[in-house]
C-alpha cells in the first residue's frame, strides 16, 4: 500500500476530471494505494463522494498559474505542487509523507520543486521527463526522454537518460531484455549530431544499446527507450501529435464531404477507429514521469481527462511500488 | 520552356518508376519543358516509348550506391549525377546545359555535389534542403526546413533558413503574405534551446518573422514556413510519417478484427479514405528543393514512385522559371 499525493489544482479544466480520475483509479485499485488530497477543501468535498470523506486533505487554495515562471514557483510554499512536493520529501528521518504525487499543474514548476526540494539520484546530473509513445506492436509502449526537462543538453546526460530509461521501462512497465536507442537522423553508426554522436560514443558499450534510432522508430515496437534531448524530444511529440490530429480532421471533412456511404461506414467502422483512437490517445498511458529525482513524480498533462489522471495515478502507484530509482542508482554506480 | 535533367540512376526501384514519372509529367506540361536524360542509354530506351526518343540521352552506366559516402561521391566523375549537376553548371560564358535537375538517387552526395561543382548563391552560407508538409487547411503546404543539409547549424544558417524558404514559398508556391515561424519548445518567445534562441534574436525584427512555433503547427496551416536545424528536421519528419504509418497499420489490423461490417464500412469509405492518402502522400508534393544554391537541384526520395517523380518534375520546372534565386540574395544583400 503507497500514499500517493493528488494535487486537484492548476489543471486547465479544474477539480472535478482530477477528483474523478481518484474515483476511477481507486475503484479499480483501492487496496494498493490511499490518496492525500492537496488543494482547495471546500473544492474538493463537493467533488468528492462521502465514502472518500475518510481520506487526508491538505488545504490550500493556492497554486501556480500556467503563465508563472517556474522560478517564481520555488517561492510560493502555499502552492497547492510546494505542499505536495513537501509531502514527499524525506524529513530528517527519512521517511515521507506520502510515497510518490501527480499533478496536471504548471509542469516547469514541478519539475523544478522536484529537483530542487526533493533532490535528485546520487550521482545524476540532470533529471528527464519521458514520455509513453504507442507502438504498432500490440501492448507495447516506446518510452521517449527528455521530453522537455532539459532544452539543452550534454552527451553525458543522455547517456544517464537511457540508465532512466531502462530502470523504468524494466521495473514499471515490466519490459524484458531492453534495447535502448539514441534518436538520430540516420541508423548508421555516423549519423547525427555533434551531440548525438558524442553520446553514441559513451553508450556504444553498453549492452542494452543498440545504436542509432530514426523518427519513425519510436512507433513500431523496434526499440524500448529512446534517448534524446529535451528540445528534439518536445518537437518529436509535438509533430507526432500534429499529424495525427490533421489525419483526424482531414478524414471527418472527407467523410462529411463523400455523403450518406461514407457516413454508413465510418458508424460500420466506429469499434475499428475507437480502437485506434483509444491506442494512440495519451490519456491511456497517463503523465510524465520525471525520473532521476529522488522520488515518484508523474507530471500529468494540463489538458487531462479522468482518464488520463487514473493512469497518472496508476503510474505514480507502480512507480512508487517499484525498485526503479535503485536501479538508476546502480545503473550509474558502476560507471 | 526550360531544360531539366533527369537522373534516372539510383533510384532504390530503377529506372522504370523514373522514366514513368517523366511521361506522365510530359504528357501534362509538355509545352513547358524539355528532358535530358542521364543515366544507362540502352535501360532508357527499352522504357522510352519511341515517340520520346528525339530527347537527349547523356549516358552513364555509373552511379553512387546507397552505402557510399558523399565525399566518394564527389571523386566519381562518371557517374549519372555528377554528369548531371556538370550539365548545370554555368559555363565560363555562363550558360548552361540544363536549367534544373532532379535525382532520386544518394542524397548526400547529390547535395554535396550541388553545392561544390555549381556553387552557392552569393552570400548564402550553407544550403537547406526543403521539405514540404500538408496540413488541414486545404490546398496549403507549410515548408519546413532544412532538411537534414546541415545537421549541426548555427543561428546564422537558421537566420538565412527562412529568406530561402519565403523565396521559394513566394515565387514557386505563390503563396501571399508568407509568415516564417521558429520551430521551438514553445509559442511563447522565450522558448527555445541555446541555438533557437540566438536565431529569435536575429529573425525578431524581419516582418515576415511571426516568432516560434510548435511541432503541431506544421499541419495546421498557421504558418507557410518553419525554420530549424537539419537534425530536428529530419525528426519531425520521420516521427510525423512514423505516426502516420502507424495509424494506418492499427486501422487496418482493427478492420481486419471487427469483421464483415468493418470491411464494409472501410469499403463504404473508400474515397474518403483515398483522399485522406492522397492528402498525406508525399509523392503528391514531389521532392524536396535544395536552396541556398546557385541553381535548382530537386533531391527525391529513393523510394519515390512515378507520381513523386513527376511531382518532382513539376517542382523543378517551375523552380528553375522562377526567380527565387534572385529573391534569396536579394533578401541576404539587403543585411
Amino acid at each position: 500500500m503507497v500514499k500517493i499525493a493528488i494535487d486537484v489544482m492548476g489543471g486547465d479544466y479544474g477539480v472535478a476530471p482530477i477528483i474523478e480520475g481518484f474515483i476511477d483509479a481507486y475503484e479499480q485499485r483501492a487496496d494498493e494505494f490511499e490518496p492525500v488530497f492537496v488543494g482547495d477543501e471546500d473544492l474538493i468535498k463537493s467533488h468528492l463522494p462521502s465514502k472518500y470523506a475518510k481520506f487526508r486533505i491538505v488545504h490550500t487554495k493556492e497554486f501556480i498559474a500556467m503563465d508563472s515562471s517556474a522560478t517564481d514557483a520555488l517561492k510560493k510554499k502555499e502552492s497547492s505542487i510546494y505542499k505536495a512536493i513537501a509531502l514527499h520529501k524525506e524529513n530528517k528521518d527519512g521517511n515521507r509523507e506520502v510515497d510518490g504525487v501527480i499533478s496536471a499543474g504548471h509542469s516547469g514548476a514541478t519539475m523544478s520543486l522536484a529537483t530542487l526540494r526533493i533532490g535528485r539520484i546520487k550521482g545524476v546530473k540532470r533529471p528527464a521527463l519521458v514520455s509513453l509513445f504507442p507502438s504498432t506492436k500490440e501492448g507495447a509502449t516506446t518510452l521517449v526522454l527528455d521530453l522537455g526537462a532539459n532544452v539543452d543538453c550534454k552527451s553525458e546526460h543522455l547517456y544517464q537518460f537511457a540508465f532512466f530509461g531502462k530502470a523504468y521501462a524494466q521495473d514499471v512497465l515490466k519490459i524484458k531484455d531492453i534495447k535502448v536507442g539514441l534518436l538520430s537522423n540516420g541508423e548508421e553508426d555516423s549519423k547525427g549530431n555533434e551531440l548525438s554522436k558524442e553520446a553514441f560514443g559513451l553508450l556504444k558499450n553498453e549492452d542494452f544499446f543498440i545504436g542509432n534510432v530514426e523518427g519513425g522508430d519510436i512507433y513500431n515496437g523496434s526499440v524500448d527507450v529512446i534517448v534524446c534531448d529535451g528540445f528534439t524530444g518536445n518537437l518529436v511529440l509535438k509533430a507526432s501529435e500534429g499529424a495525427a490530429k490533421a489525419i483526424g480532421i482531414i478524414l471527418k471533412r472527407e467523410i462529411y464531404r463523400n455523403g450518406l456511404f461514407a457516413k454508413i461506414g465510418a458508424l460500420l467502422m466506429k469499434p475499428a477507429l475507437n480502437t485506434l483512437k483509444k491506442t494512440v490517445d495519451y490519456a491511456e498511458r497517463g503523465g510524465a514521469p520525471l525520473l532521476g529525482i529522488n522520488g515518484c513524480v508523474i507530471i500529468s498533462h494540463g489538458k487531462s481527462n479522468a482518464n488520463a489522471i487514473k493512469n497518472a495515478i496508476f503510474q505514480a502507484v507502480d512507480f512508487a511500488s517499484s525498485n526503479t530509482n535503485n536501479d538508476i542508482l546502480e545503473g550509474l554506480g558502476k560507471k
